[in-house]
């Protein structure tokens, strides 16, 4: 294989590349990536790479001078690539599996594996598909990510439940047992079966987030039970879905939650972060004291001192405290947009909504914590 | 004490005060500083902490209500008022040892501890004296510490050796074993005996640097056999002198390198970056290949592969080659700061010099690194 391309191009191709490639040192062939020339297309040359879970393809403009294929270190070639200085890389294999890469006046020579040692991705056709615009995607991910667990204690929660519910809308939804966050969203051309679920993985959710707008205008989602397909623009992830079922979570958003509060969001992010600034825990516990048109936050009473602020809200009701983790109140405050956010809840133990006053597609629920205090 | 200050001075002397302050946690009461008001001053506040090693002396103007002063942990401090939005903070402490911080409506409350207990800094009047402008001291700093050994394997090699060499001279001196770094500069006032010299500490020279535009125009260098104070603007900082000799140094530097070279220094750091970047080795090293009109850089010749690169040079000698590690090369050519930069040496294997063919005052010499590829 011989072929010349843009070293910015290169170079942030191999970013997303490397992202992908696995980073645990138990299966080496995983460290290694491949680059291939595509029969019938003279413009562009793949790039891909995979964790066996995740798969990324991307193409990169590229003069292809001889067709074929290498598969070489991710890293190494990244950590050579991002010190190049000028605009052309050229890239040449050798029959003894040498990979000779010219930039400049530079030359490095990598060894290489054999292309078939490496897993190959094939983007399929897959029976059920929708098109989302970008920005829409980005939302969605934006908007539930944030809830989904992150170590492997219950699997089925490590990514984003997405369901079709009819009439071109799909529901997004995770939960880590203590928090949930939901966002409903039209999309295009839905073609799934209706209260068909699958379970996304984060890993995939957070490289789609991270290169969303090399996808261009809008994404199209593909899947059956087993893998999903993200395909726009020059690049396509393929994930494996997680097997399980995901936990029905519509029995814990509350219905009748009577008491509303209508609260500044940056003045109410300021106020957490003061008052939890103190604490020396993970999730930071805060007590909050609402009565009529005033909030007040207060910090464990502990020997390192307590922090306490206020503010005004717009609430009419009875005087009631409810504690929470200020971590998970933080983690859906800064990802809703709207100037306000409202507080839904019932008394002192129950699950809270979260939401934006003025949108109802989206709401996140939180458990109290029993403050003492 | 009650007094109040501006948030955005407060937190920037935090950010001082805590960069001093003793991160082990061996000796508790080093994680505190002290807030005390000033009989006769009732614009500025000190704020001081300390590691026993290096002292931070700083004022900060403030509104001063009852005067007082109070000792407090430092990282609770400065956690909690980087979160704070207003712009005046009221610190208040009670007979309870309480210390209260107020700022717009959020109220902290902290223990404190006795100021009697914390080692107090009592900035002195010592018989040496120099003054340097600030420009001149970060230069001085910058040229010469990136020279200086970093673990305790050799405690006299910690830091950089301040001499005094007559007729308003100092030079600044730093060696690792494998390298050296030594900058002649001129100061004012100097009163320091001839041929009189100290090793001041790398901590303090780092912090000195990080806050050099705190002390104004110049800085005030005062000091004796065991401790050295900087001062300037409203910031001082005191710290032990590293007790022990430096190593003569004199005979190391080459005097008759007849080998000269001369690189364009960017172009020169790029290559370095290049050829380098293949390596696994910490110190990366690289072996140049000199002649006429042209250098040749190339890396080890590894399992994992190999790079070369080469660069237009002045040079009209005979052929020869040399080997680096390329970080030492690095550390000194990213600090020197004109267009080429002068390597001269004798052989393959004798100490070289680099420095900027422009400036005298300045040089380093690296030892050679056997190189067998």
């Amino acid at each position: 294989m011989e072929i010349t391309l843009k070293r910015e191009a290169f170079s942030s191709t191999l970013q997303n590349i490397n992202s992908v490639v696995d980073k645990s040192t138990t299966k080496p062939i995983l460290s290694n990536f491949v680059i291939r020339t595509i029969e019938g297309n003279n413009a562009d040359v793949e790039f891909s790479s995979t964790d066996y879970e995740l798969s990324l393809v991307e193409l990169v403009p590229a003069e292809i001078k001889e067709q074929g294929s290498i598969c070489v270190n991710a890293k190494k070639v990244f950590d050579i690539v991002k010190e190049l200085q000028s605009e052309d890389v050229n890239i040449r294999s050798t029959e003894q599996l040498w990979i000779h890469i010219t930039c400049g006046t530079s030359e490095t020579r990598l060894p290489s594996v054999e292309v078939g040692l490496y897993p190959q991705t094939v983007l399929e056709e897959l029976p059920q598909s929708m098109t989302i615009t970008v920005d829409d995607l980005k939302r969605c991910i934006d908007m539930t990510l944030f809830a989904a667990i992150t170590n492997e204690s219950r699997r089925n929660l490590m990514g984003v439940c997405l369901r079709s519910t009819g009439e071109q809308q799909t529901r997004w939804l995770s939960t880590d047992g203590h928090r949930l966050a939901q966002i409903v969203k039209s999309v295009n051309d839905l073609a799934v079966g209706e209260d068909q679920e699958v379970i996304v993985p984060r890993k995939a959710l957070t490289e789609v987030r991270r290169v969303a707008e090399l996808f261009g205008e809008s994404v199209n989602i593909t899947f059956d039970d087993r893998v999903m397909q993200f395909s726009g623009g020059k690049i396509s992830f393929k994930t494996r879905l997680i097997e399980g079922k995901f936990p029905n979570c519509d029995p814990i958003i509350p219905k009748d939650n009577t008491l509303e509060v209508l609260v500044n969001r940056e003045k109410f992010i300021n106020s957490l972060r003061i008052v939890s600034s103190i604490s020396t825990e993970k999730l930071r516990p805060v007590k909050l004291i609402v009565s009529q048109g005033t909030l007040k936050l207060e910090s464990e009473k502990a020997d390192y001192g307590e922090v306490v602020d206020e503010m005004e809200i717009g609430y009419e009701g009875e005087s009631f405290q409810i504690g929470f983790n200020s971590r998970y109140l933080l983690d859906v405050l800064v990802v809703i947009e709207s100037e306000n956010v409202k507080l839904e809840c019932k008394n002192s133990m129950s699950p809270t909504i979260i939401k934006s006053p003025e949108d109802e597609s989206f709401l996140s629920v939180i458990m109290p914590l029993r403050v003492e205090w």
